[in-house]
């Protein structure tokens, strides 16, 4: 038997799979759209790690033959105006902002300036409510889907391609049996996704570096969304307690120093990590069968997805007007 | 001279002055609602700031007419379901929380789950984006009022009442000419504070741990809203220029050990202090002309009036439709 008996699965191998789609959506797009979608990336800060976000964004776009504008700006204040002027521009289909800009709450503020029907990430706090309460839809005629935040959803879809999800069970439980930690509790991406994997079925446990929670829908999944428990501060020991049998370790840790204790992963697990940061030791593999060391690049599929969906919402609503 | 010519305004002079025209408009509603308006307040901390916020709410509620329920929760994972159904409680008129619930960004989605339509602290984004674009309707046709964020709105009244609002000046820019520091940036109270400041003509400096920041109408107030300048990283220099000439010193640090150097203070300059804690020394009348200790009980006027607004909203939109 190999040292590292772990496989890598790069991120580009999954958001692949979604090229086709999001190339024949925009295909059909063409009597709406004839020079393809427009997405518009807004950035003010010198983040080298959202200058790279934004250039793969830009390259995925256009070969899919989505339109993308990087409009970059030295004075943050100038932000806040152009996004508006971009939500009431109808050539603009989609909008993003490459966070962060203040670096305080005041991103947040930012975030919500952002017309929600051309949010291509998904923040806005109405698509947040509705993951929280596992609402699909955003009308009451099920005519118009809702959105989710586009880091959450690419770890789902991440799962998905990871066969974590059980396609045997039906929708909406194929996370049923599962066991997840997610070393993140922010409320761009560890709360939602706690939440997510809960509403689908999982038991989650969510760490953060004062407490740890466990999501769940109930026993024999009996709730219709998540509920929430304080497992108590925490501690090395806590960690290692709830990672000795998790399926997955998912980890969104933003520092460079910080490294998952590779002994705390049971043998077999899967281990995915979303920060910047590479959150795991080079020798994960010796304990993880299936890693994936970043996720940008599915990320980066969702949103296109996203936004064609956007597109699509605005034209059924203009049929049904 | 004495040796503290200062005189000091207590927040509870300021308020009364509302009590008549909100009772007044409370027996004005009595056909629509013969017991008076509910507001309904949601407690889940244990802070005893907020458990004396609560009673004086409840005290000067029940006083003018106006129904009050505290409705407090041991568990506050619970609030966010309670809140949704008092959105959907056609008996309840106004919902409030009082922070902090999580203490972390948790809270901000907090704040956007209370339904718009009965934020009667004005803490939703809608209110906050109005505030700073100096917006002052709901509506186009200019029907429905919108509603201010309920602390910085008391601010401006405890300033309309020490007359450094000018009433011989346009509504609108009657604190053109005056230069006011404002010591916190926070996305609830001292940022939006500073742009309603300056939206009314006034220089503000916005200061806080980090740096300080100008925001103006631009020169001769060209501008409809204010715009913001960074003047660089805070220290106690900077601090003390910008205090030099400033009619208004506003503090709203949340700190017990926090201590404005009344040594900053110009002679004759007007003190606020809307932090829970006292940011000025015992000595601050040596300096200051007018002192406001406390702004709390103007704080509860302006939501009990913000009430009775959205009543008379909901009121007309329904006439409307």
């Amino acid at each position: 038997m190999s040292a590292k008996p772990g496989r890598t699965i790069l991120a580009s191998t999954i958001s692949k799979i979604y090229d086709e789609e999001i190339q024949s959506k925009v295909t059909a797009m063409k009597s709406i759209r004839p020079q393809g979608p427009l997405l518009v990336g807004f950035l003010a800060n010198n983040d080298p790690a959202a200058e790279m976000y934004a250039r793969w964004t830009q390259k995925t776009s256009e070969s899919l033959g989505i339109r993308y504008e990087l409009r970059q700006f030295e004075d943050r204040d100038l932000l806040e105006e152009n996004i508006i002027e971009a939500n009431n521009d109808d050539s603009v289909d989609g909008i993003m902002i490459y966070f962060p800009v203040f670096g305080n709450a005041q991103d947040q503020y930012l975030q919500q300036v952002v017309d929600k029907n051309k949010d291509v990430e998904g923040l806005n706090f109405v698509y947040y409510q509705n993951l929280y309460h596992n609402v699909r839809y955003l009308d009451n005629k099920k005519l118009l889907k809702s959105i989710l935040p586009c880091t959450p959803l690419a770890i789902v879809k991440i799962l998905e391609y990871l066969k974590i999800y059980n396609p045997l069970l039906p929708d909406g439980n194929q996370m049923y049996g599962k066991k997840c930690v997610v070393i993140n509790r922010s409320e761009i991406v560890g709360r939602p996704l706690a939440a997510l994997l809960a509403n689908d079925g999982a038991i989650v446990y969510s760490v953060d570096v004062n407490n740890i929670q466990k999501f769940t829908r109930g026993e024999s999944l009996k709730l219709i969304k998540h509920q929430v428990e304080d497992l108590g501060d925490y501690s090395e020991d806590s960690l290692k307690d709830v990672c000795k049998d998790a399926d997955v370790i998912i980890t969104g840790v933003p520092s460079e120093s910080y490294k998952f204790p590779t002994e705390y992963i049971r043998d077999g697990a899967i281990c995915i990590n979303f920060s910047s940061h590479k959150n795991f030791k080079e020798d994960v593999k010796t304990k993880a069968s299936l890693y994936v060391p970043m996720t940008g690049k599915v990320t980066i599929a969702m949103l296109l997805r996203n936004m064609l969906r956007l597109v699509e919402n605005r034209e059924k609503l203009k049929s049904i007007q």
